[in-house]
């Protein structure tokens, strides 16, 4: 399956110059969704991990289903003021603009290796001050899965030796 | 399983007088997710419905991996400029504010019959506007899924003869 066919382009959104990748074709549509989270669910067992992530919003899209899928828990980064319950956070950049992310202390115990999924690889922001969080808790980043990659915002270089399965790669305009 | 067990109880968040209802343990725990997954599965299958909905950002936890053992597309409810597409949208009253949904208006095709998940319902501002948003584009809500109702709001009312399914009931302080 070629999943750019089920990936729509809009120029110009959220603001003028970038290109935004839109995924929800993928979601209305069984077999991609079906495709996407087969692939990450092969990915995870390959990286023996023993707990997901994703950050909010469009990371639970695609998270949570491969958690499920691999009998494996999941656990939500959040905005700040979103977590009722005892919580870190990291401030990051991202493609357009600085923002701050948390997530429950109790998520992470000490030794427990953790894969990131999310919907896009942009400049590798939120995927940083995801690896921090884990890292803070004592847990380990084994693996990072997005749908799209940008490959010209060079996303992996925060990312280092941390095995990468993207699905789509566009150059990132 | 009785899944009160993995739903913590925060009293005084987001603000005083609310007793808020934290899923987020349902996540960590496989075998929960499991539970909720496959009593909504259960419930999806008897609505004979075509296509499942949910509300950012909670509702998205539950909604996506419904739709994808169910073999169901899924589409977001999301907050206003969120969806790059062309939408439609409603404002509605939530427990505590209010606020507006969107909805690509290519995510529902005419007749489609449609299930609303989520993660919470407490006044059914939310769910009001989601149906709404359905019959905008010419679906049909035929059921509606939640992991928590809070009974004293009466949320019940705002949809209806829809059948619904709840997981976890709590008064609604």
């Amino acid at each position: 399956m070629d999943i750019k066919n089920y990936i729509a382009s809009i120029p110009g959104f959220p603001k003028e110059g970038i290109i935004f990748r839109d995924i929800t074709p993928i979601l209305q549509d069984p077999q991609a969704l079906r495709y996407v989270t087969d692939t990450f669910v092969d990915f995870v067992k390959k990286t023996d991990a023993d707990f997901v992530i994703g950050p909010e919003a469009r990371g639970f899209l695609f998270g949570v289903p491969v958690a499920l899928e691999c009998n494996l828990g999941f656990a939500p980064i959040r905005k700040p003021g979103k977590l009722p319950r005892e919580s870190i956070s990291v401030k990051y950049g991202l493609e357009y603009g600085e923002d701050e992310l948390c997530m429950h202390t109790d998520a992470i115990k000490p030794g427990q290796k953790v894969v990131v999924i999310d919907d896009l690889l942009a400049t590798g922001g939120t995927t940083e001050a995801a690896i921090q969080l884990v890292e803070q808790m004592g847990g380990k980043v084994v693996g990072c899965g997005f749908v799209i990659e940008l490959d010209d915002l060079h996303g992996r270089d925060k990312i280092g030796d941390i095995p990468v399965c993207s699905l789509a790669h566009y150059a990132g305009e």
